[in-house]
């Protein structure tokens, strides 16, 4: 393939680009973006050859555009994407939710299909969701890692309006990026990431918060490693919140319960009870490896 | 100084016979403990010199004996090692909680003392309490690592009853093996263990118990890092809740506080609210280092 064009270049957009550099997967990798300091450093990295501030130009005549901003600009910036892209363009995003931005999204471009003729070549786009699992607490393309994605999972959220080729090239993307893929609806991905990335991080923070000042010294590895992810950029993850709200409040309210049980055995004093919550909870977090 | 014994081999014990031998701090090393594969290995790895079933001639012209078994067994190793200890001998532990351990040690001190000739010698015992703050979610003797104490916290927790000498030859043992010393009453100790250590155990114990089977794939870097500690053993941490039961439960009621901020805000959307709180807790974390 000939252009990849890049939307947002952070953490997760210049590891895209580094990657399908590596790779050797496109001749030419745009970069766009409004932080014109943040486009200058992903290509000094060599993230990315070009840099736009804008996506009309970038977009152009690209075989692959992914969006790669925060989640609360991601449909926002497919839209704007959409117009200016052929039917050979694949368009995609790295949003760590699904739902609200891939109904934005249809939904928008079925009301525009009816009443103007932008519409059709809107309507002729090939969007479909995604989701790479990966990332880190850090953030901007100086952390950026070509490596990002191989091994891991991403998730293509392909809906009933999205086409089989559209979704085989979402697939065809992400590993040639070295990532296996998942496949689920939107709705299926977000209940899921509610539970392994949305509440660990909320969890994660409300741990924090229980730390009171002058205990420093004394959190260890065990608090370090339970606590990593609250270092993640806070507007980041209100976003993300906002997009899960209803699946996060039911993930924690299953988190609430644990907390329960494991309260109830402690005022009962009733260690068998304890020793087997701690040994289920081992068998869960054993299964999962390193 | 002559010779170090190491009661409970597992990996705490095998890193201080690594620990001191790598610094040549001692020109013998004895390893105490009822499992003769893991006394073994430990000896295989070269974290002790010599091995014994029983503390009794183990413990005798000794310069530090440390017991290193799980929590609800040190008390009553420390009492059956005391007779056999000469005034020359530094008694001391590597537990993850203090108050109930060393409560338990010098009650039964005090008791004899009133009582038999015996008690005399015991009361003669240097013995404080310590807990190294270094570890690992894994066991036995072969995660043993020289290097586990080097610049990490180790808690020396005197009391009334602690001479300043026996305080001062546990503070200085600590730092032989790398660690920098912070002294602490055993309450004191236990109540931001609480805190630092027993709460991110329950709270990584209970988000993993919240994964539903089936989402495994799902749980990436973050739910890794949140539930690491899940994994410890389950034996040794009902032990450890059981001891510092009353300090964890208000631990707990902390975290709980914090979640049901969380909550609230999620319930009511309030955007603002909740980028609050997780601006909060990455100050937190971010205070902390990697």
């Amino acid at each position: 393939m000939h252009t990849l064009t890049i939307v947002g270049v952070g953490l997760i957009g210049a590891s895209i680009g580094l990657a399908a550099k590596n790779r050797r997967l496109f001749r030419k990798i745009r970069g766009v973006g409004r932080n014109r300091d943040s486009l200058e450093r992903a290509k000094s990295r060599g993230a990315v050859d070009e840099i736009f501030d804008d996506a009309v130009g970038a977009v152009a005549g690209a075989d692959v555009v992914v969006v790669c901003t925060p989640v609360g600009q991601i449909a926002r910036e497919v839209l704007a994407a959409a117009p200016c892209c052929g039917p050979e363009t694949l368009l995609t995003d790295a949003g760590s939710t699904k739902a609200r931005i891939v109904a934005e999204v249809e939904e928008r471009w079925s009301v525009v299909d009816s009443h103007s003729t932008a519409a059709r070549g809107a309507s002729g786009v090939h969007y479909v969701g995604s989701h790479p699992l990966a990332g880190s607490e850090k953030r901007g393309p100086e952390h950026g890692d070509a490596n990002l994605f191989a091994g891991r999972w991403a998730v293509v959220t392909p809906t009933p309006r999205t086409s089989n080729e559209t979704r085989d090239r979402a697939i065809h993307f992400w590993q040639g990026l070295g990532s296996h893929v998942l496949l689920m609806s939107p709705e299926e991905h977000d209940q899921a990431l509610a539970l392994t990335s949305h509440l660990p991080h909320l969890a994660a923070s409300a741990l924090a918060l229980t730390l009171p000042e002058g205990l420093q010294n004394l959190a260890a590895t065990g608090f370090r490693d339970s606590t990593r992810i609250a270092a993640g950029d806070p507007a980041l993850w209100t976003d993300i919140f906002r997009h899960n709200r209803e699946a996060l409040l039911t993930a924690l309210e299953g988190m609430e319960r644990q907390l329960g049980l494991f309260r109830a055995a402690l005022e009962r004093s009733d260690w068998n009870h304890v020793d087997h919550l701690l040994a289920q909870a081992k068998k869960v977090r054993d299964a999962l490896g390193n």
